[in-house]
């Protein structure tokens, strides 16, 4: 990862029914997030594009009027595993939540999905931001910094439980039937504040040896959490200075935990617009706001600032609020936005409902790859995180219109040289 | 499911290694359980089959000494799903405890698996055995007895998540925008002893309705938490008149619940050792007998009968002993043959290595045949469990040399009639 080499690292983020908020409705768009065939069809898409990775968010209740892949989904684990047999290349990665699972299950489930893929798993370690999750586990949602003081010892213990199988433990050797070596495989024997965990694990060391880790959070406990811990981080930028600044300051954390920056990914959230013209662009970007209904973009709004608005009038200017206990993510950089462009509130609406929060790029596939250059040549981010608006006509238009200039200009690779995702990524595997 | 026309369900259970202790030494045998192709290999054949079920079951620590697939494993969510996209019709079923999981996270998976797959979902609901599990979760392993009041909570719960929406509650209005009827979908409010959980599930009514529930216990708690709730049971048999009595035990139990004896399939897990001749069967399982080390067969006798037996000679007779608190059904299974045919601890211990306690049948395709018509004719059995002793070869030669003698026989299906695995088992499709 030299830096007169450095190249995008691209992602693709999956909902079914798009990641605009109606984009479901859009013309030839898929409509549902529980479709196989939608999926591979993404994941096909995502390797003709040399992506480096699929990813899928997830959530822990049925959030009602919000964005209809946050209401009806598949698991991530069962869907990224639907895809292993299908694909070759790409990365597979999602969501599971630290608050809300046991450290043992989870570990399990992301060696075998890594197994399964000959080294394509990825986890969004998230401590779930949405309060409905609680009362779907018998309990009060934890606050926003008990989760990641939860969170931190949790991904110790799945990195232990990854550990604790030596690389040439299983010997399968058919002379003297000995199948594993015990002198290559540990307990863990963790015994920590919120976890005790004996190990080890009934999985082999897989074969990124450890799973890529990746992270969201942006407040302080999820910097540190993703300074320490992360492969990939994800973020939500609405603004070029503040996506400089948070790139340092990821960078820079790292160094305070002994880690190098080029050990982490940054990558932006990014939904493309693309038209033949710029007018074209707007004009598809019109039609699908055309589509977002009021209760829909309100529930998001709220589950994004993490309180109900719906006093404000919505010709008011967005006041100065505080962050809320849930994401600060979304929250900072859409308020700041607002302030800044002096939003009224029904200007953050169409925001949320456009892209749920993160960040716009609309025009001709010139101008998107200029912006994506832009950004990635200023240090505001390693590649981006792309969120097609709708599936699988909005991801197309990138790969075959986006993604070829990116390749011309030597931005991006025209073919897989790695066969597992830290390969793609150029991270070293991990020796135990 | 006329009794004229009563025909066989088979299901294969999948352990990459054999389910032979020593499977993986025979000859062209695989030797790993976390290889793709391989499960990929064993799910094709079995459609070439045309079995109702492939099966994987599970366990929550690293048993080292045991099984080999028993301490290298997929775990199972993630290994079916894998299998979604390369099959269609074979039904997919897979354990998952009701003691280290949440019954939201649980039902999520598994209607997930059930949307991924059209409706070919089994959920293998077992309460943990292995004591090892407790302290990979920071607790003590409960006592066979209230592990089975948690089942029960946990059943229901499950089932309460995937009846909270209605089969049409996504009606994807492009017109309106409306993606969900919330007049559609209903909170589940459980409020129990064990668990509190609101629901709704975040995900719609999966094409069986439910996912198909397999439940194996044997104990008077696990009978009747199979006789209340579960749509397929697995058994452990040694013996034709105690499996008489276990089938007609389960259906008479069954009516105290109100339900038909015909809603569940019972299916004793089988292991056929195949040979041209019934010589050349014997001299198979001679092979894979001679195989098993000393300590594999110690470690699972002592898993299975949940005590240490070291102290007795190998020559002594198997004396009374009581069941464990860990699994009756092979405790009980094995105990009670070793009494009827006067086993010394040697014969318990080839006994053990041989099929894990499960009964083996070893002779020409006829024969098998032959046996497996007996039993099911004599109401000891709605099909079977069938337990190749190894991976490929083991389950090819059951599915080409005994399957077409049972088609021959009108006692099994020569195609899919159906598309569902509750289609293939003849159950209906719960309303909610």
């Amino acid at each position: 990862m030299s830096s007169t080499h450095r190249q995008m690292h691209l992602g693709v983020f999956v909902l079914g029914t798009g990641n605009h908020i109606a984009g479901w409705r859009y013309p030839g768009a898929a409509d549902s997030f529980v479709r196989l065939d939608v999926v591979q069809q993404i994941a096909r898409t995502a390797e003709r594009g040399k992506f480096d990775l699929l990813f899928v968010g997830d959530g822990l209740s049925a959030q009602m009027g919000a964005h209809p892949s946050f209401l009806v989904r598949f698991e991530p684990l069962t869907m990224l595993a639907a895809l292993a047999g299908t694909t070759t290349h790409v990365g597979l990665g999602g969501t599971a939540s630290t608050t809300y699972n046991e450290p043992y299950n989870l570990a399990r489930q992301f060696a075998s999905l890594d197994h399964l893929t000959s080294g394509r798993a990825a986890w969004n370690a998230v401590t779930s931001s949405e309060p409905g999750a609680g009362p779907n586990f018998g309990r009060e949602h934890p606050r926003h910094d008990a989760r990641y003081e939860v969170a931190e010892e949790f991904v110790d213990v799945v990195r232990g439980l990854w550990d604790c199988w030596d690389d040439d433990a299983v010997v399968a050797d058919h002379a003297t039937g000995l199948y594993v070596d015990p002198s290559k495989v540990r307990t863990l024997d963790h015994k920590g504040r919120f976890f005790q965990v004996k190990g080890p694990l009934n999985a082999s060391r897989s074969p990124q040896g450890r799973p890529v880790i990746i992270q969201a959070g942006s407040s302080p406990p999820g910097l540190s959490l993703a300074a320490r811990t992360a492969d990939v981080v994800f973020s939500v930028v609405q603004d070029l200075g503040e996506a400089r600044a948070a790139w340092a300051a990821l960078k820079s954390r790292m160094a305070d935990f002994g880690r190098d920056g080029r050990e982490v990914a940054l990558l932006p959230g990014v939904m493309p617009v693309l038209g033949a013209t710029e007018a074209e662009a707007r004009d598809k970007l019109n039609t699908l706001q055309s589509f977002v209904t009021g209760d829909n973009a309100a529930t998001m709004l709220r589950n994004r600032l993490g309180m109900d608005v719906s006093g404000f009038a919505m010709d008011d200017l967005v006041p100065d609020l505080p962050l809320p206990d849930t994401s600060h993510g979304f929250a900072r950089a859409m308020l700041s936005k607002a302030r800044r462009e002096r939003m009224t509130w029904r200007d953050l609406h169409n925001l949320t409902g456009a892209a749920r929060g993160h960040w716009v790029v609309c025009g001709t596939p010139v101008q998107v790859a200029d912006t994506l250059q832009e950004w990635f040549e200023a240090d505001a981010a390693d590649g981006f995180n792309i969120l097609p608006p709708y599936f699988p006509g909005g991801f197309d238009d990138f790969v075959d219109q986006v993604v070829p200039i990116l390749q011309a200009r030597g931005l991006f690779r025209t073919d897989y040289t790695g066969r597992t995702l830290r390969e793609h990524l150029g991270l070293t595997r991990p020796a135990v």
